[in-house]
């Protein structure tokens, strides 16, 4: 075979490749709108030119102190302007972004800081207690650089620390920050909460963040300089790439200390905030809002959620109140959202039950997603399409993880079949959406048949006087497993066991029906996720 | 030096890595959208589904004719669902695809389809005689495919050919068709028109593809559901990447065989076209239009225009009509548009005529270039940012083309140093924005001083008797070289050379005033660029 024609004499050079990273949108952003509002904080108000000036400080700074590739500088910090800076002036100096999330163990963070080998931990003081603790049980001694954040004044300042701000002004503003070698460097790592065993540091790297970053703007239609109300963590998978799709679309972060009704209606109102993303309780916050609260608003709000499919009242009462919502879908493992429920307008002229059931669906794959599938992961094969067959929820492309950290063994078996194995269990519909059902973990087997813990769930939440819901299997000498069912009653509600039973048996297949409901107070982890393992061990010893 | 530990067992693989392709835009877009029209033409829709299926159906075609990897598959078409059809299916195959601006002579079309080594030619019926006439002049003997476009029915069927739906329908609509192997694979070849010498083939890649359909929607904040009209001709740069750009967005793209004011405005009414691309004489077809043919648009119409900058009173004209008009610029060796005249909002509160010189900048990168700016080419030093200081306008990044196909001398010299060299001539702003100031070939040099020949037309345009003029050098005794302009007058208008020696005197410098005014009608390329260098050699006979 002769040599192919195409490929011969036309290399990659400087000049037709260099590393995709989002570092770039920055770089630009600056360039074209120096004057550009990027950051709004409080009274504070940050233009591109000094967003970017800082962020350059940050990386001249860090690269002073010796940090380069290959190091981890971490964050311990809220959704403040130090974290925006900390997501472009980490990589910027070659080093790689460690978010902590500030609602963990000192125990799991010390884990993570010796685990990442931190070098540097940039703390918001409202943490340092929490992070001296951390600090107290690692081995690594890493430098600490005290955020002392302006909209932040309950906490007392500890002066013998290195202040981020005097840190930043030993950095120069005009450093002539570093390009990754290669788009594969890592640009960040995340660690995943593991309801089990050890966290997992998952590795993101410049290609991928680059791509993510693009893809949120091309998935939710953000169109220049849109404003975006922080009121998702960003140290979750670095807040879905948004620090970096900002950027690229010359918009303006509205940042946002804690997740309260009033300054979010406030920011809605005074900042002119188009886009937003959140688990369903910020939507049920906002929305729950006393009425002084509530601001109208002259722009229609896209918002984005994820972790929870929308319930139908919740959507409505949002359409109501003038905001747009698409439901997402994704892991730490793909850079955050990396499925989308794309909406059909045809389906808008549904009653609204229809609508929901349609919403709740995760959906397809985002742009920059290459492959997305329900297979049984057993065979490899994918499901039927009947909306019924469960299978794994796996993803195949640019936007999936490097990898985990340090951890081989967990990276193989991750990627097993050239497929990332999302550990969700759902089916896919006639129309190629994807639906989950549960984590594998969370699947039920009664009898030899599978139950799905969000199927029964979903029956208990139609009903009025259920708050919130969460059904585990339950040990069964004749069954093997049955499942077990912890509510919380909505306030006043005085509903029994059998009364909830006769609903499912109305709803269910009766081997699906609860054996034990149980009230009662359900655990949840530092990110509002439920703690179905702390449920099982207790439906064990119910049994 | 120890290993980094973010590069150690966290290498590439299926799951993680998947080469950019533009193709894959096509695939998800028949998957969630299948119904959406995504072809208008005519009297005939075409869905997503269809799309997809006869993309691949053409693929499965040429597959069957051992077509494949490293081979060129030539088009020579209109504005017309085959040729979209092309722009998928050809790679699908494997193969490159060229596309032949359809009113190039047959003497350089039969250098092209040589150079290209071209196994197939797909033609449209009205360009057979022409391909048949380049045929005879050429070495090759592909594979000749006719199509019959059923809003043409000007010339008779030759029966004896080839019909593309019947080679179509040889094809399998499910056809597996096949990824690049990498994206720095070939997607596409394009001849420059070249006004000297021989034609030179401009090689793209798969990601460049990729990235700047992408960064056509972010640029242009393209939203989902667009509508786009092709008024701009796809063997242009592969209509600047838009055949990509559509599928990603999900958007329909109504097809025009002939740039027509009366298709053009029904267009924009029936069909809600939100975008269309154009040269300004485009928009002035638009603008000149009889009442009678206009049609009242609800939407206001986006219109990106190149390759000259769009004067004053077109931009006004465009502005009161309802559209809103971005000035674009690149090459056929970025893929396209590379640049943009990115716009600032508080710049349309000035007086028309200074938004109209802010409008004539070519402008900043795009978001997927990763480098813009204008160097002295001896030093590759940049100019200062001073509005005068002439250079080369150079590019660096992921949309500059793979180099020139079977011509590594060109390659190396337009790769000289690590940028790509335009051969363009322009200065940097203050605020970073880019001005052409004319083609290197073009410039004039007088007693030692650099004249701008663009700087000498505007003056002219300025007069409200001149329609088109170009302005050239011509040897000269004492200085070396003066201007000579040539000149057409607007219809009706009878001013002579006298009158506007005169006005050049108030408008520029006495050395820069032409020597010589000609009046006379002036030579275009086919693709209605000025052709300088016939210019030249008139007036090297008229010195």
């Amino acid at each position: 075979m002769s040599a192919n024609p195409y490929d011969t004499d036309l290399d990659r050079n400087p000049a037709n490749h260099q590393p995709l990273t989002p570092l770039t949108f920055l770089e630009r952003a600056a360039l074209v709108f120096p004057e550009h509002t990027a950051i709004v904080h409080g009274a504070l108000r940050r233009s591109y030119a000094e967003f970017y000036a800082r962020s350059r400080q940050l990386a001249s700074a860090l690269a002073q102190q010796a940090i380069g590739r290959g190091d981890t500088v971490s964050a311990v910090l809220a959704n403040t302007p130090a974290m925006l800076e900390c997501h472009y002036g980490v990589p910027m100096c070659g080093a790689v972004l460690h978010s902590v999330n500030t609602r963990l163990d000192a125990s799991v963070i010390a884990f993570q800081l010796d685990h990442a080998m931190s070098k540097v931990v940039i703390v918001d003081r409202e943490f340092m207690p929490l992070v001296q603790e951390a600090l107290a049980l690692a081995t690594v001694k890493p430098l600490i650089i005290q955020y002392n954040d302006p909209e932040f004044s309950e906490a007392e300042i500890q002066t013998d620390l290195q202040d981020y701000d005097a840190f930043l002004a030993t950095g120069d503003p005009d450093f002539d920050w570093l390009m990754p070698l290669d788009e594969w460097d890592a640009i960040s790592i995340n660690y995943t909460s593991g309801t089990t065993g050890d966290p997992k540091g998952v590795v993101s790297h410049h290609r991928g963040a680059y791509l993510l970053a693009q893809g949120n703007a091309l998935t939710t239609s953000m169109a220049k300089h849109a404003v975006y109300l922080w009121t998702l963590p960003m140290f979750h998978c670095n807040g879905w790439c948004f620090p970096w799709t900002l950027s690229a679309i010359i918009g303006t972060h509205v940042c946002l200390r804690q997740v309260r009704a009033e300054p979010i209606w406030t920011a809605l109102a005074e900042e002119g905030v188009t886009h937003l993303c959140g688990a369903p309780i910020v939507m049920s916050l906002m929305i729950s809002a006393p009425e002084a609260q509530k601001r109208p608003l002259s722009q229609t709000v896209q918002v984005f959620t994820a972790a929870a499919p929308p319930p139908e009242k919740l959507l409505a009462d949002m359409k109501t109140a003038g905001f747009d919502v698409t439901h997402l879908y994704g892991l730490t493992e793909t850079y955050g959202p990396a499925v989308v429920n794309d909406w059909h307008q045809d389906w808008s002229n549904l009653p609204a039950a229809e609508q929901a059931a349609l919403k709740s669906r995760q959906g397809v794959r985002y742009l920059p997603l290459e492959g997305l599938d329900v297979l049984i992961p057993e065979t490899m094969q994918p499901v039927p399409r009947d909306g019924k067959t469960m299978g794994e929820v796996m993803f195949r492309g640019n936007v999936v993880m490097k990898g985990y950290f340090r951890n081989p063994a967990a990276t193989q078996a991750a990627f097993a079949g050239g497929w990332f194995h999302s550990g969700d269990l759902g089916v896919r519909h006639a129309d190629g959406y994807i639906q989950l059902k549960d984590r594998s973990k969370d699947i039920i087997i009664s009898g030899g048949e599978n139950i799905s813990s969000i199927e029964v769930e979903e029956a208990l939440y139609r009903h009025p006087a259920v708050e919130t819901v969460a059904v585990v299997a339950m040990p069964h000498e004749k069954w093997g497993e049955t499942p077990c069912a912890f509510v919380e009653l909505v306030g006043g509600q005085t509903v029994d066991a059998a009364v909830l039973r006769a609903w499912c048996k109305e709803q269910l297949a009766s081997y699906k029906v609860p054996g034990q409901f149980v009230f009662m107070p359900i655990p949840r982890t530092s990110t509002g996720k439920i703690q179905k393992f702390v449920l099982r061990e207790h439906a064990k010893e119910l049994a």
